[in-house]
């Protein structure tokens, strides 16, 4: 019952996210091959294995000398080497470099001993001449210019030597740092275990997607947009189904979840308050459950406590709702668990186009944003009953009202969390 | 040879990019189930297949009534109703509500025939008492204040009615679209087939990750990067291998791609030019080649052709300049064939944090954004030779020079393209 809540003390979003976030620890490590890391984050930190570049070579097509023997090179007098060796990429140079000798290269090929500068083709007789492995070689080349000692050679180890870190805990990994791991021949990474994510819905009104509504009945959503929020944010959906309302039914599933050993169970109780009293009971029964008085708007209780030994988070039934409470409570506790401690959120101030109520709560307001004189502003999708799913699809943006505020007048600036994923707005538009 | 593109204009970066483009389409329909519809593309708009709400229903837990026989209640003159039925929420009304009469109901429950608003609970003598399906249904209600026709009810249809399009065609699934087309009851969605990409690198230089270098050689990255961008940008990468130093194996490749009827062929040159001189010969022979001057920098010509009818993408074999490559050219084509129309970049205006050289082509320059006062401050992330992967591995972001600049000043408003995926700078901290 609602009244049931009444003893506990009323706490602020902040607060009440800290209180479930401090429940929560990275899952444990497990090692995954290189070619399936993209997106999971570290669990150990990695160490070159090797020094990059891995030996000194050559930046351009080109030849191989002793800077000194160019010093006095010009167009108009040009000097001229002998040619001794080919060195196609990957290939090892056979000669030292003799004063006077110069070495057909090509880019990344290993610099001969001796030899401390490249010349790019450019500045020789041989440009566009062809130089492509097997080629003939020449006996001479003429230099137009001189070069510095290092000129057009990478050394090795220039930018990373072996047992320094180049990647720390808790990275998230991109495709570049899988290309620095492939460059280094690493074939797998220990990662933290994706978080497993036990969800099932509750309330006899609700029917699965596939079967037809029975009159005063609806279908069960929210497993299906949780299920993708979850997979987003690294977890594992296991959706064990609809609960009845009755004990046997919902311990049925709690049971599945535990035998399973998830790393948390969510429900989300059918929209009726009384519907989620038998996941109430059952839970309690079998562990421990607190309701929690959150000063937020969408708003209910916030169910939180243990399945035997599992944390159990009940969100609200209704689709927005529950939707909020992931966003806010949720997610934080399973990208926690993910092991990932960078930002995750997409937060942007924004301006309002429009003057905003509020009730005193803070309030996740579902707005769309868009781009006026090259500052985002925005306008809510329409009224914020909790109900109203098609506010939530046309919203790009949840803005964030502050506690205590009744009203804000068009063009306070006020946070907002963008719900669109992988986007931002520029203060210009993308030139893609 | 760098000498054969001679003859070809210089192209900005933007003309580049567009002449790329319009040679490519969106990829043909394909059915998917609706839990395996996350981030897809639709391909088709979506009608809503429902009235939402599907019913009018209450919003409450609480008492169903004729808002006119509580006219005039009052805390201490309540209006007292003869509880005539119970409504749980998932089932239908046996009896229309005459006047005088109320009927317990749950929220998200049918609202009688005859009942005009509901009551919630709050406002009766029936607060605190157990109230769940199946609880003893009181006789009579006592309620303490008035309604007005409508309070507390939602209305068939007044979010969403049936026929009207929820969802546009090119929208990419969120998981609160995801929810709204299971809360229609809608199993499958109809959207593009992935774009199939088939990746090989080419270069004698080339070792795979698993095996030890041997001299001169390195390892071949740039696959297992270009596969993490592909997937991300919602292709499917279908690595083929390394393409040896000869017509015949860089031609075995081309065919297995042709025979997979990829949608495009992306090749990484080993880094030396010569080097890409096979996989030239080969596509010129079975198709066409064309290489395109782009003012870029990192730059290198872009080698475009068809393998067969196969669009051929020819990028740098230098990990940096591949990255860059692939951002700017192949990330926008793969996102048009997936069908995808909105923004993709998470793109912003950061400031320079220090002086910054260029050479007068569109630069793409590696470096790290941090917030300063309240406004994101770019630093490059070290030297921005194209050799240097661990400057890109330490960068979150590339920052654009535009053409014909040859230096800026600190504190320069430049655009910058974020590459740390699904994350922004707020002006101020996420307080998550």
């Amino acid at each position: 019952m609602a009244g049931s809540t009444g003893s506990y003390a009323l706490l602020d979003v902040s607060q009440a996210r800290q209180r479930l976030l401090d429940y929560f620890s990275p899952t444990s490590e497990e090692i995954v091959p290189l070619n399936e890391s993209h997106g999971r984050i570290l669990a150990r930190p990695i160490e070159s294995t090797l020094d990059l570049p891995v030996f000194t070579h050559s930046s351009m097509d080109g030849f191989a000398v002793h800077a000194v023997d160019l010093r006095e090179a010009r167009k108009d007098r040009p000097a001229v080497l002998s040619v001794v060796e080919d060195i196609p990429a990957g290939s090892m140079p056979q000669a030292t470099l003799e004063s006077r000798q110069a070495a057909r290269i090509m880019t990344g090929a290993v610099l001969p001993e001796g030899a401390d500068a490249v010349v790019p083709v450019e500045f020789t007789d041989h440009f566009q001449t062809d130089s492509r492995p097997g080629a003939a070689l020449p006996e001479a080349v003429s230099i137009f210019r001189a070069v510095q000692p290092g000129d057009y050679v990478r050394e090795r180890g220039q930018d990373i030597k072996q047992g320094a870190q180049v990647l720390a805990t808790s990275t998230r990994l991109r495709p570049q740092d899988i290309g620095l791991l492939a460059m280094l021949g690493i074939t797998q990474v220990s990662v933290r275990r994706r978080p497993q994510v036990a969800l099932f819905s509750s309330g006899d009104e609700l029917v699965p997607i596939d079967q037809p509504l029975r009159p005063g009945s609806i279908h069960d959503s929210n497993a299906y947009s949780l299920a993708a929020s979850i997979a987003r944010d690294g977890g594992q959906a296991i959706y064990l189904g609809i609960a009845r309302d009755r004990e046997e039914s919902v311990e049925f599933l709690l049971e599945e979840a535990a035998d399973r050993k998830v790393d948390i169970i969510i429900s989300s109780a059918g929209v009726s308050v009384g519907a989620f009293d038998f996941v109430r009971e059952v839970v309690r029964k079998r562990g421990e459950l607190q309701f929690w008085r959150v000063n937020m708007r969408p708003g209910k209780p916030l169910a939180f406590g243990f399945f035997k030994t599992i944390p159990f988070v009940g969100l609200p039934g209704n689709p927005v709702s529950a939707f909020v409470g992931y966003e806010v409570f949720l997610r934080p506790a399973i990208i926690k668990m993910s092991g990932f401690t960078g930002q995750f959120r997409n937060v942007r101030r924004v301006r309002l186009g429009e003057e905003v109520e509020s009730d005193g709560r803070e309030s996740y307001l579902r707005a769309r944003i868009t781009e006026r004189d090259g500052y985002p502003v925005a306008h809510l999708t329409g009224h914020q009953g909790s109900g109203n799913l098609l506010s939530l699809v046309q919203a790009n943006a949840l803005l964030i009202i502050p506690s205590g505020v009744k009203s804000l007048p068009i063009n306070t600036e006020v946070e907002a969390w963008l719900i669109d994923e992988g986007i931002s707005w520029a203060r210009f538009p993308d030139h893609a």
